[in-house]
């Protein structure tokens, strides 16, 4: 059953919401990411509104090449989602009442206790042109249509169901299909600049890159380098060379998070953490805690928002205070001295700095901030300039702060 | 210079990132929404390769009713980046190095602190045919493209550096020349079913929706209700008979979060808040704290992961732990005891549940948290249960607490 030919695929999302700005369109990162991994090659996302023409002028436009399209939005109980009756007309079909679908809808509300509402009965409503994807996360069915040398998959927008029906069904069935050509590797690095990465990548590689794809992809997250190629021994290769390259300011080689890695390698040397917050405000600890089993390494962490809460709950001497202000190498020391004398975590961190978009002055702007950490008493503080804004501003500390850890922690 | 015909626009997003789910087109979003604000109609986004023939395709594609091309992407400083010489050839110009923009770039390092590299070198060539847009957040340059009655520009995709072209030069620009059409307004809710909200609008205003679009956008954040009409009574008009029906339930009416919505009135009254946290882990004082001037109302809060951190920084009664366990409204309410007395806080708001993927169990399942707000000698304790996995799980109990505490201040 297995076919080597490289399959492709668009992604058609349809929702006034999408256009107007309103809803981001996480729905065709997911599908492609996932598309990719069984080895379909998606060519095109298109967002279109949630109207007669525009979704017969998108399917008017699939090329013949094309193997898959992923459609989804506008199966909603609501007067504003046409979707389902558009795509069935333009296939030649008709939509019927269902009695056994309306028994499933009925059955799913039930079992959450909630009472259905007129406008679900629409989604007993289905073709008599298509397969049927059950929903097993909601009401709105999926629908597979055929023609030519096409499938159509056409899904609710909402993600989680998309997701359910795209792992449970779809993906598995395509999985089978097709073989991966192309191999793909990356390298997850911090603190380093793009260009910089780039102009020793392309210095010292220049005779291994004529069969290779590189793409470098920055964000407050880091920078991610990606390498791609048939030849699996090659791209293999490269990805050794550029790990040597920068050494330790790779911190993955699969994608993780850094507060991932971070929670990893306390959970394997048994190490509890304890933080105290200023300015980020519970980032820090609330990206230690979305990691699965971070329970076991962190039992206690403190945001300090005021001084008076700095003095009375982490012993920052007010003179240090006074002196030095509360975004200083001295604060942070003090605030990681008294965190770790309160809970004797074996890694302590402490950031504090100006987030804004207010607060800044001259000396010390807004988007400076102090990371520091301690561990098996060693303090390390360092300085950083980060603004983008309030919230980019904390996430970046957040992140600075778990990698001077982790740097710490492999040296 | 006001024209009042409707303008359209469309979006093109060039990045192979984009197609391969490494990155979310949060971009086509933001741009989206600005332009609406501005009365110009997004008609389509499309994501597209970094190649020769998928930007040509593209760019062949673009009907003649539309007035406003925006393309971003593909303009860094490495090998991947085709952008600039493809649109360029496709109108028919050159590209040729520039002294000045040259200097521009070494600049920009220079106030940095940091030196250019090779690669920087390109983000001086410019095309002959083309106006060009000052980059002040980066190094490569923006370009306005003229062809026919259509207008082309052409950004970066690094989204601060987009989004600074965007307001700087091409937002204000185009205000001039547009009037608005449509009048949009929303209604922001928090804690009720889509269902029921569509069900009781269609049934109670059936005869004011003839000339109004209406859309429900569902998320973790709450459910928005969106109108849209040419007749601007007419909007607000039904905006405030859906405002009436669904009173406290209604918590803005210009999209603000939740959070927002909260430390505002907070700040107003001069309230003082503190959390404790558990199976939210920080997300909370992460949310409030996201909110520019909530050092105003919040000094401190804690993060009591483990039992032992609760009993010793909340004073949670070890039998109240043994008897109800940590996932309990009694927990809660002493969590919310204990907070109260440490810090004395007008409002004291806490969380405690099973945010997953592990660590649930036939009666406390998976997704179980029990929220809590303490204000003015009042306790209230609510039992949710909400499993989207453990992310959305903390986001939803951090928002529900919000929420709560938003009620009780109104009531």
């Amino acid at each position: 059953m297995s076919n080597n030919k490289q399959k492709f695929a668009i992604i058609i999302n349809i929702g006034d919401e999408l256009l107007a700005g309103h809803t981001v369109n996480t729905n065709a990162t997911w599908m492609s990411l996932e598309l990719q991994n069984i080895g379909v090659k998606v060519l095109r996302h298109s967002v279109i509104a949630d109207e007669k023409e525009a979704i017969e002028s998108a399917l008017d436009s699939v090329e013949h090449n094309i193997s898959y399209v992923f459609i989804t939005g506008g199966l909603g109980p609501t007067e504003d989602d046409r979707t389902k009756a558009v795509i069935t007309s333009y296939f030649g079909g008709d939509l019927v009442f269902s009695d056994d679908v309306y028994k499933e809808v009925l059955e799913f509300f039930k079992k959450r206790g909630r009472t259905p509402s007129g406008s679900n009965r629409s989604q007993a409503i289905i073709p008599t042109n298509a397969k049927r994807i059950v929903n097993v996360m909601g009401t709105a069915s999926g629908m597979i249509f055929d023609k030519d040398e096409t499938k159509y998959f056409v899904m609710p927008g909402v993600p989680y169901e998309m997701k359910s029906m795209m792992s449970r069904d779809i993906l598995p069935m395509l999985a089978t299909k097709n073989r991966l050509l192309e191999h793909e590797l990356q390298i997850n690095t911090f603190a380093l600049p793009e260009s910089e990465i780039a102009d020793r990548i392309a210095n010292e590689l220049s005779d291994e890159l004529f069969n290779i794809k590189i793409g470098y992809y920055p964000s407050v997250k880091g920078i991610t380098i990606r390498l791609l190629a048939r030849d699996s021994i090659l791209v293999k290769r490269v990805q050794a060379k550029i790990v040597d390259m920068f050494g330790k300011h790779v911190f993955s080689l699969k994608g993780e998070a850094l507060e991932e890695v971070f929670v990893r390698q306390c959970i394997e040397r048994n190490l509890s953490i304890s933080c105290a917050e200023s300015c980020t405000g519970g980032r820090i600890s609330d990206m230690i805690t979305s990691v699965a089993g971070s329970s076991m390494v962190l039992n206690e962490a403190y945001i300090t928002y005021s001084n008076e809460a700095k003095q009375r709950l982490l012993e920052v001497p007010s003179e240090i205070l006074d002196e030095y202000g509360a975004v200083s190498t001295n604060t942070v020391s003090a605030m990681l001295e008294g965190l770790y004398k309160r809970t004797q975590a074996d890694i302590c961190l402490a950031a504090s700095g100006i987030a804004g978009p207010d607060g800044g002055t001259e000396e010390k702007p807004v988007g400076l901030v102090y990371i520091g950490v301690r561990y098996r008493n060693i303090v390390k503080v360092k300085k950083l300039t980060y603004d983008r804004g309030r919230d980019k501003n904390k996430e970046y500390a957040a992140r600075a702060v778990l990698n001077l850890a982790r740097l710490m922690l492999i040296e």
